[in-house]
């Protein structure tokens, strides 16, 4: 039977002509040519015994960049909001008080996934940009005493870095799980679910990790997992329902969906490339390329919209000067220089740039290259520094 | 900023050494080396230009695969039962009174998640492999006055065909939507979707299209988009809310999650390829095979489990002989082969083998080779013809 797959075959050429990018936004952000390659090779069937193997081998990557011991650490065949789905739609069940910390985007899209499954929400609202203090954050878990606390780790939409440790510890004194958000985080950060006390947490492929966007990695921890198992209703999602698939990615290798062996390639390349620098060398690289790239944009003379000690490394969030049409900066890097970033949205559009640099970006001579083509696109806006 | 992306890359190898595999399961299913290329291609933004002129062509190019000029015809951001979430949950409310044509592992899925949603669930059941009668079908569906009737055209646990048009007619009469899953049948036979009048028809990329899994294509009528307009409460599921996937990839293109555009491009080339062939040759080759493969299994003495008329073309069910251990059979074709089958389940356990002849399998000289190797496997494990 060899002799079919062994044919010569003509590789003409694909449809697929993308125009030369440079992701410094906040996600996809820019792949490894190892990566690329990862996915290009052959799949395998979804019950194939070495899909599994390279499963396995992801839940065991997964582990460590998630800081986990957690058994139930596996990946989700969707985007990172459909980690969050997994996530909401497993743990709050209709009539459930949830506590919301919400300071940006993504904590409000956490907000509306529990209103949806039904929750009795609390919210603690900050602005954009903001963070919650540990004393204010456990006073308010212990007052209203939530079964489920949500935040976010890294808000991709302010710039925000949220240390957990004192809601995690207060939500627990009450006998609330956590939920937290870590798509920004994972891979570019030290995420530390365990040290934390996170029960559950979710990211995606596509920023720190660097692979190009389609699974969410979650893990949950075996608090979390009794629970799960005690809970005598199904999930109204069938898709996300976390049993069915713990069973098909860790137990019984049951069949509950097709997951993607293509998918699984690319993710379990990126993490080899994690496992191959050192994840601590990792964190430390996008720690630097952080601290090169807020100087050299301080000595352009813009002001970083979050205090120093509360910034996500890989996420910069720079204001817009008075004056600058940021759109008009956008455009000037995407047509002249191929680059990728976005602006704010919500209570911060118009007002700050987000620039991501992380995975193969995350480089002195990337945010060199990349502050010198920003200098004149602000500049080309009409920015005086 | 030419100069960074420039640079020599070192191309090491990956960390993925699949074996090889001849994929004649029921899915997924071989894909083409071009498809491979699209999917090793640099990524952009979810929000780029490209990406939704990718995501548009992609559109217009799954409107003639599922035979329908249907507006709302984009891909889902998860695998084929992600499609069909995606039509339950936002077609089925609680207490709704909702039909299931059952006589298969799938219809009793499309079941499961219609349950989860709450709905009041009428099943009218076969056993597998056979199939509805016109007027059987519509009886049941005048008699039971549904709000929607779900039916699976494939039946890929089977290998049965279910011919639509009764159903949906007599669904329409009584103010029914029709909810199809084309999740085998899509790019290998005719789906006829505004032919047959299925108002929300989903599928996969894994089968017919042959693309590795990932998405799911999914189409609905302006019948169904009007009931979801006017639908007031809203979908539990904010991942698989149809009103803000439709928003990002048709209408604002206003962010709703990051769609991969690795997977698109794969699904672009792999559609691009349908176009090359023409869909019509592409169906006839598909049902050249499978008379082909039909023919030569039953000179293998074999009888195959559906009915000719109803038979898929792409996804074959001959019964295993009588004393032939199908496990056997099985792993002899993977190991000594590398060719992957699936045998039956529920129902059928041990007692069809689930043969796909499909893509780029589905060819004269493909088939010839795979059943001289199926017959040397039966042969094997004790068969004697």
């Amino acid at each position: 039977m060899a002799t079919i797959a062994e044919k010569p075959v003509i590789m003409d050429e694909t449809s697929i002509h993308p125009p030369q990018r440079l992701l410094f936004g906040p996600g996809p952000s820019q792949v490894h040519p190892r990566v690329y390659q990862a996915l290009a090779q052959p799949i395998v069937g979804h019950l194939d015994a070495y899909f599994f193997q390279i499963s396995s081998d992801i839940q065991r990557m997964l582990r460590k960049v998630f800081g986990t011991t957690n058994d139930l650490t596996f990946v989700i065949s969707a985007t990172g909001s459909g980690g969050m789905e997994t996530a909401i739609s497993n743990f709050v069940t209709p009539g459930m008080k949830v506590v919301s910390f919400a300071n940006g985007f993504f904590c409000d899209r956490q907000s509306e996934m529990a209103r949806r499954q039904g929750a009795e929400l609390v919210r603690f609202e900050k602005p954009w940009g903001e963070v919650f203090g540990d004393e204010e954050a456990a006073e308010f878990i212990r007052r209203e005493k939530p079964k489920v606390v949500m935040y976010v780790q890294a808000e991709t939409s302010a710039g925000a870095f949220q240390r957990g440790e004192a809601i995690c510890k207060a939500a627990h004194e009450v006998g609330a799980l956590v939920i937290a958000d870590c798509v920004t985080s994972l891979g570019a950060m030290p995420v530390e679910v365990d040290r934390t006390g996170i029960d559950i947490a979710y990211s995606c492929t596509q920023k720190g990790l660097s692979c190009p966007p389609g699974l969410s990695p979650i893990t949950v921890s075996p608090r979390a997992a009794e629970w799960l198992k005690a809970r005598e209703t199904p999930n109204r999602s069938w898709y996300f329902d976390l049993k069915l698939i713990a069973d098909y990615l860790t137990v019984s290798h049951r069949y509950h969906h097709t997951a993607s062996a293509t998918m699984f390639y690319g993710l379990h390349e990126a993490l080899t490339l994690i496992e191959e620098e050192g994840l601590e060398n990792r964190w430390r690289r996008h720690q630097q390329a952080h601290l090169q790239f807020v100087k050299q944009v301080e000595g352009l003379g813009l002001e970083m919209l979050v205090t120093p000690q509360h910034r996500i490394w890989n996420l910069n969030t720079p204001k817009v000067p008075q004056g600058v049409d940021d759109a008009k900066v956008r455009a000037t890097l995407l047509n002249d220089h191929g680059i990728e970033i976005a602006g704010g949205f919500g209570q911060l559009a118009g007002k700050i740039f987000r620039i991501g640099v992380m995975g193969p970006l995350a480089t002195k001579e990337h945010v060199d290259e990349f502050v010198k083509a920003f200098g004149a696109a602000l500049r080309g806006a009409g920015y005086k520094s």
